[in-house]
């Protein structure tokens, strides 16, 4: 092998058979894998991008709106958003109170557990282990059974803040003109594999339309407030129904952005879904609370509180996507791993062609140039040419 | 075929072409796919490896420093984290306050609303329709409506949380001091796929150094301790101005793993962002403020509170990273892609070796042999040799 | 080229080797790649899907229980979930109080600073600059020493909250009956890329299962309720030990789905991971702990307030995983890029054949069928067919 013999260009040798039927069956396979990875791999799936699958996102979220409680305890009350949002900081996950329980007044004291509790049922003093917290309760247990006659069963004296809380679900939502409480949205992304970044919030010159927008999915899509009992109306719940005692919301953003269209192409999608599971609502997985407390002190420097239960809409800000931007690695492995399934067509093809036609025989004979023994014997120089030209299609 | 011909090796066929033209052409794009494949994929853009695209992160935050404000209203006041941290467990979220609107001792009573608000204006008793809430105001309307003299305009009446707040703008920082606050960072990260996990906090043994080091780009890039005004600073904002109505910051923390190199290389990279929007200022979107109330029973029992409106700095800590490990499947898929890549550069010259060269009749005759007719017909063991070799070559 | 040859299937010539070393190794390359496709890549790796990797999840948490704590300061006091689980409204991070240190009744005044702050340590009033706040300490500098004699090292005075909290770090968890704390987690899931959703609460028609069960690895691998005891047990602590000065812990949700073998295959699987770096604890990382603040006004309107500084366990709930279904590109490309390699494979068994075995000179010559000089000057249809026969095989 000489140094030009380098630059000499060898291509592979084809016998070509006049066989219709296999040239046919080929072409067909060719157009299938062209067709796949111009048609399903490039225009539809965008295979010639890479994909940054990671979002960096960060939310910032307002509530406005007030309403009033009229309570027999404690009478009208005005709820703002610093009241009923809570964390009030304006985070990606915001609880918004609907209902609530208060028990105003309550001490450290001695008082009777609540009589629902099976842990708390007894019927001499021994039943009530001094010391021992009442399962799911409200405090210690004194050691005292507390009955009303001699004989019948009691309820345990418990150590805890009393008097303890009224544990009759409430039946009407309290709240309920937070179905007419505004959300107002800011969410700030980036994909760091590309360096872009966006806002959800407009680049508005005008800056009255930030003020007054409503988020509509046809008129408005792109204004980042929304109207609470739109969002749960769109998750699928009765806003009336779920402010009683609460549920869990999703909102989610989708960033699907193309940026080999240019930065203002690249919008949010927003949609809302239920966090609760779809099945049937059993009593343990149903609704959304927890409790607070405010504490004050007296004249007298004594300590007591009012616990809240609160019931409400917990909100959970979600958000995902993509970005996609041209790169030669997922271009070459798309159209790479596509031209080499070509060669499983051949190989396909050529067992059609070698097996199972009529002059399969002669194909193979073609196809496959023996080197025999006697050309090894023969592969001597002073050989003549002609006889190995002959020998070449010997079997 | 016998089980013995399984083993024969049988090799392509290829006719040499003596064209250096095509042969150089050739060799140009074996050399670009191969540059490509080694310098590009495998060493600039590490393809042999797998990546890990999701970062499991977890992080807690410490705000460290005091400031004192002098109101009118308080007087002097000391503001620990406990105060303007929120929320104070250190999440990765958090607000630090550096500005305050205060209004003491507000009570639940009728008052008139705020005159900023176009809701409330109102000429006559009927413009105050009973029970309604003043859009984005501060209480539900009393029907009445309050006028300095008879024929002037007037400002509804509402019932709510008096007197209401103050909705002048604030001008001056009043905790401008919390450029010197510092924010302690600790960042659990972990890479799931290769099980992997780290601190950003160096493993020292040098106790001292990580209580008293401060984060700098060249001299301590891997200290966990930040300067909050040097982090406001470099997200491009000037601190004493942000201070005023607050504002949003990113701490982006990049963790760029090639665990091939081993555990010690891998550190964490520091940035800072802002996350307002880039454009023009908006009353809108401009600052970041929310509201907080305290509440307190006088000696009476009665409730009343404080409202705080806070501006300060939010700051989102948004980790973020890939890992990568060498892995056998993607190197196979590159290396497999770009081989079969070549293909497309072996038709791309055939065409040219075989329609554009001067000899294209030539070497199109011998590169693809023809199975003929008469082949098929010859097609018989008692057919001479020499026939067959003649017609090998024919047209 | 008519358009009918166009449906002329052409197929590669192959030479045959009738050489079994070359053979078999050739064999063996071959099923290593077909035995490496479909055993690694697609049975163990499940090459056929695509992979969502990134994945939404909204986490609801509920913490139950209560503690008893005796201190000498305030007596008896009972800690419910709305006291020493922080925030309250049921995070995916969240606290969980084990220790704490009350510093109740501070009020606004000047008072001595810590002694153990090195900042605070004075010999003279000109060492207190006044206004300065101290290091990492509790107020301003008033700009006076305080001393006990004449000539020994005194403290500088402060403006803070007085009296200051009690430095000395705690022996004994006070709440160590936090260990008995049961958590609930709930847990929804999303994988946008495939429109699926998830709970991890099981779908059960067993309500009661939900109240009474207590997860664990063997038994009740799918409940959601956690001992807290045993998450931090089993994240390699000693509960009573961290409780002192509190830490942090992870509980980690994996959610590995195949959804080509339905909806109810897709199950989370629970771990434990402690989120402190494993090396020796020093003092400056160790525990977990912050302050909050409970303000009163006394009957003359003067705000006081208790301040707690609390340690305790950081659950953060990570969620991660992927979800993988039958995808036609994954599966194009692994096949596609796997023949490719096979050309590799050719590449090497043909060197081995041209160059390494005994009659490389014959493999060569019959393996590049050389177009010469000679038959570019007889390319010239008058030229005898025998002629161009014989020449076929030469140089």
């Amino acid at each position: 092998m000489t140094l030009q013999s380098l630059f000499y260009y060898k291509t592979v040798k084809y016998v070509v058979a006049q066989n219709k039927k296999v040239g046919v069956l080929y072409r067909i396979f060719q157009l299938t894998v062209i067709g796949y990875l111009i048609g399903w791999v490039f225009v539809v799936k965008k295979g010639y991008q890479a994909i940054d699958e990671t979002i960096e996102s960060s939310v910032v979220t307002k509530v406005k709106g007030v309403a009033l409680t009229n309570t027999t305890g404690t009478g009208a009350h005005l709820w703002g958003p610093e009241d009923y949002v809570i964390p009030q900081q304006g985070e990606h996950v915001l609880f918004i109170t609907t209902n609530f329980i208060e028990t105003p007044n309550q001490k450290l004291d001695t008082c009777s557990e609540s009589p629902n509790l099976l842990d708390a049922v007894c019927s001499k003093n021994e039943d009530c282990t001094q010391g021992e917290a009442v399962l799911t309760g409200n405090g210690i247990k004194t050691g005292i059974c507390l009955k009303k006659e001699r004989n019948s069963t009691g309820i345990c004296e418990i150590y805890g803040w009393c008097p303890i809380e009224n544990s009759q679900r409430p039946k009407v939502p309290l709240l309920g003109k937070a179905e007419n409480f505004t959300l107002y949205i800011k969410n700030f992304i980036r994909f760091s594999k590309f360096n872009f970044s966006k806002s959800n919030v407009l680049e508005t010159n005008n800056e009255t339309y930030l003020k007054s927008c409503l988020y509509d999915t046809i008129h408005h899509p792109y204004c980042p407030i929304f109207l609470l009992g739109d969002v749960v109306r769109k998750a699928g719940h009765n806003f009336q129904d779920i402010a009683v005692l609460g549920g869990s919301v999703g909102i989610l953003i989708e960033w699907r952005c193309d940026l080999d269209k240019g930065y203002s192409k690249c919008h949010p999608q927003y949609s809302f879904t239920s966090l609760d599971t779809s099945t049937t609502p059993s009593s343990v997985t149903a609704g959304y609370n927890f409790r607070y407390a405010r504490y004050f002190k007296n004249a007298a420097g004594e300590v007591h509180r009012n616990l809240y239960k609160v019931f409400g809409i917990h909100v959970d800000i979600i958000v995902y996507g993509t970005a996609g931007k041209f790169n030669i690695i997922p271009t070459v492995v798309n159209i790479g791993s596509g031209l080499a399934l070509m060669g499983a067509g051949v190989f396909i093809c050529d067992m059609v062609l070698l097996y199972l036609m009529k002059q399969s025989t002669l194909y193979r004979k073609k196809k496959f140039e023996k080197v025999n023994r006697t050309d090894i014997k023969s592969e001597d120089p002073k050989v003549k040419l002609s006889q190995q030209a002959v020998l070449l299609s010997d079997r």
